[in-house]
């Protein structure tokens, strides 16, 4: 069930998780096969920590969990774009609903 | 006006480009410290491309370029969210709105 996806030379995927509800994105975490096959077997998102060498699922400590919804994959087979139900607070470690809340100010 | 960033071991960083209008997810390309501060100059998405070993602008061939709109960093400073207005028919060399066209079926 799973297309030839290109992984890295890693072994990883790029995984964009986008919420359900209204389209904002939360967070890009980076899977391989298995953790992408423990997504898809679990309905909740598991990732490949690159710092921590290790799996990990999105709440595991929070309680933040991702329920998948869709998962979808680019032109290039080489990116993933998982829509989720983001539990509680939010996705980001910080408590903010996504992790991308900060902007590059453009010079005046 | 840059933020440090973290660049992975081959210098880049992935970019995540969201249509302004609707949220929609367009595309993922990687970008260098070169091709980010294009894009900044010139308004306009600037990428590297890891198979073609050169920059490109989107757009550059096809006329479908991306103005910026804001660019966000995340948490970890290892990812990048750019909103874009997208020009033309979309992001997609396909000449498809979005790369993210397929999705992997749940088995029933």
């Amino acid at each position: 069930m799973i297309p030839n996806l290109k992984y890295d030379d890693k072994g990883l995927i790029p995984a964009i998780i986008q919420d359900i509800e209204n389209n904002a994105v939360l967070m890009l975490a980076y899977m391989d096969k298995t953790a992408l096959k423990k997504t898809i077997k679990t309905g909740r998102t598991h990732f490949w920590s690159r710092s921590r060498k290790k799996y990990w699922m999105k709440g595991e400590t929070s309680g933040n969990i991702q329920l998948i919804k869709k998962i979808l994959y680019d032109c290039d087979k080489d990116t993933l774009l998982i829509k989720v139900k983001q539990v509680g607070s939010g996705a980001c470690h910080t408590g903010k609903r996504t992790c991308f809340y900060r902007n590059i100010k453009k010079r005046r």
